[in-house]
């Protein structure tokens, strides 16, 4: 057990870079445990305290500190909501290369510590691809400057990315440098219907093939997330009354000609609908239909904490077996549950949910290990892009094997060697151990 | 000194994998020194021995393990030829995201580890976004299994990016998983000319707005490349005489439609004419115009080999001041040498090159450390995509802080204890050092 500890008088600083450091090296001297928090958006527990740990939140770290127009580069403070990003890029003419639901609370910082995914990854790759940049502050204090701006940079090892999805165990990132791609003047939104898994699978093959440089999301969620998103979110209506699809998808088209764009994806899906991949669809007229569709597919977490209580699961897996899981865990649970499946089917990432009326520790037991384990049959991953934080910590072995997992022990013995940072976080209980 | 092993029983059998790891195994426990070799076409002499060290050259690792066409992943061994993997694509629809001149006899393996750049990454962006999982030998014979095909997978941390730019000194990539993208039906080439280099950044800066999604190459080479290549380079021809130009700039669009593309382009091409960001230019007309455009840029290096001695920078700058090197160089140098630049400007990546009668000590006291001083001071890499290898650890500091230096340090000894893996490569002698 550690002693809570006010650091009031070094938060309320102006300069705030200085202090994490300063707060870090005293944390570190006194062995007192911290954890580092952004918006607090996370859904594995990776930004909040388990016993006594220091909270290190980082949100007055808000200055964008440089943009530059030729080569897009933003840099800022770790503590940028990224919405408040996407304003100030849009009055530049770019846009961030990632997008999700949490964007009016999340903050950068979290993001990159979190490797977030989201709904443009198809399009722009991943923030190891998108971030330069980033200066952290490791256990002991030492600010490390990797706050480069260059596309290139090959000048020994580039340990920014250790910093990319460690949430926050291995150093607190507190600012960023990002590539940020242009905003293109034409954004299309269709809302197709598909009668079954099989095709929604083909129709992202062609549409990868067909839409190719323009497609920049696709999305699924099959029809129990649409009767959910129906039922508990205010003001929401079906885009394709009056029957119920089994499945349905979003497909966004981001490009620079509007009329060319759009004469591209309707012509795409006509020959879809021809060729009996689509069962029924719609192109959004304005942008208020268009944000009317992505509500639905972004709201239906929110559809499900109104229903009652959820086992949620964020997995990577093949797209051609995703589903399989989803249908599997309803003849496991037959009517005891509801479960339901969407997400980011351009990546491959499958939210699996399981909405009950209340929590009941015998329908945990069917879930898991179940889950965990066909995904890990799979080769898929156990978490997608929420990280593992609190909650998951001790399932890594499922996606990583054993000697992987040591390595990463050996980084953060390593660079935390008293285990101040997020403790209890990432990496296995049983893996982990200081004096 | 360490002795000479022969490795020929070991290298001799069918199956690889094993080998690599009971070769470092034997290597290690003995503290033999080793040099992981690819296609050994590094710059910077990364993949040769120094004094003693035995070779492990895996170029008889060539096979494809697997292709996913739902999802793009390739699987495949270290020691595929570069080439050969983008011909093995062709066939399924798809392209490697990288390209590079080498890559008749680079492998990629070696373009992992090296972090290899080239000429299509202001498309589809570096290795650290496209690479989605490895599988590694560790010093000690450990074997990492981080084989992903995922496209997001964020179960602790992303080991694999230690590996990617690292040449080798941290392990041996023996297999690699990567996102291939599907291949486009439709592909441009402009050969442009601008009458200064103010003029370059412009179009640069106009492309990526109006090409957008479409763009896939920015080249730009000036008027000492050109002539260079003219001289030097066999069946050479000025495709725009009679004039020569300051600056050329190669500009190559790959999208969907081939009607809709190349209108684009031209009409691109027609209203930078107007705006005079464009002196002259001609777009391919043929796929074997087209290779003869990339043929006088890709051919610059082989052309300065023939030209006499060479005296090569790979930086990468801020675009605004990337010329003003080349130019300040000009006046320190004088009629004592040619200095030519040219490169991936869409990439902030400028290849400066020095070109005299022969190597001599005075004129190289004059450019150095005067580049490394002047990258340093506007915070850009003075190794964009070669690496440091033997030739540039030592100058690590002039992009790198010593606290991030530091911490590379400490991995390296923490993951090679013995130091065994490519020594007196990427890291300063100063900060490494083994017992």
């Amino acid at each position: 057990m550690k002693t809570r500890f006010s650091l009031q008088t070094l938060i309320g600083c102006e300069n705030i870079r200085a202090p994490v450091s300063e707060v870090l090296k005293y944390c570190n001297s006194r062995r007192l445990a911290v954890v580092p928090q952004g918006g607090n958006t996370g859904l594995v527990g990776g930004s909040v305290p388990v016993f006594d740990e220091v909270i290190i939140n980082v949100g007055s770290m808000k200055q964008v500190i440089s943009f530059d127009k030729v080569s897009g580069v933003l840099v800022c403070e770790a503590g940028c909501i990224l919405e408040n990003l996407v304003s100030f890029l849009d009055n530049q003419g770019f846009i961030m290369p990632l997008d999700l639901g949490a964007k009016g609370s999340c903050q950068i910082g979290g993001n990159v510590s979190t490797n977030a995914g989201g709904l443009r990854l198809v399009r722009y790759g991943s923030l190891h691809g998108t971030v330069l940049g980033i200066e952290a502050v490791l256990a002991n204090g030492d600010v490390l400057d990797m706050l480069g701006t260059l596309r290139k940079d090959n000048t020994g090892y580039d340990l920014k990315h250790l910093f990319i999805g460690s949430e926050g165990s291995l150093g607190i990132v507190t600012k960023i440098s990002i590539l940020t791609p242009p905003k293109l003047s034409s954004v299309n939104l269709a809302f197709l219907a598909c009668k079954d898994y099989s095709s929604c699978q083909k129709l992202l093959f062609e549409a990868k093939r067909y839409l190719g440089e323009i497609l920049s999301a696709f999305e699924f969620l099959d029809n129990e997330s649409l009767n959910l998103a129906l039922n508990h979110l205010e003001g929401v209506r079906n885009p394709l009354p009056p029957a119920m699809h089994n499945f349905y998808v979003l497909i966004e088209t981001t490009g620079s000609d509007e009329s060319y764009d759009k004469e591209k994806l309707e012509a795409f899906l006509l020959r879809s609908m021809e060729g009996g991949l689509i069962s029924d669809g719609v192109i959004a007229q304005d942008i208020n239909q268009a944000s009317s569709f992505w509500h639905i597919r972004e709201g239906v977490p929110e559809a499900l904490m109104k229903a009652g209580a959820v086992y949620k699961y964020d997995l990577s897996l093949p797209v051609e077996t995703m589903y399989n899981l989803v249908e599997e865990m309803r003849t496991k649970l037959g009517n005891s549950a509801k479960v339901i499946g969407y997400g980011h089917l351009g990546d491959g990432n499958l939210h699996l949910n399981i909405s009950t009326p209340q929590y009941d520790d015998a329908i945990l037991a069917q879930i898991e290990p179940f889950v965990y384990e066909w995904t890990s049959k799979q080769r898929g991953s156990i978490s997608a892009e929420h990280g593992l934080g609190l909650m998951k910590a001790n399932k890594i072995f499922y996606s990583k094997s054993h000697e992987t997992v040591q390595l990463m022990a050996s980084i953060k013995k390593l660079m935390d060697p008293h285990g101040i940072l997020n403790p209890y976080k990432v990496l296995p209980h049983s893996i982990v151990s200081y004096s």
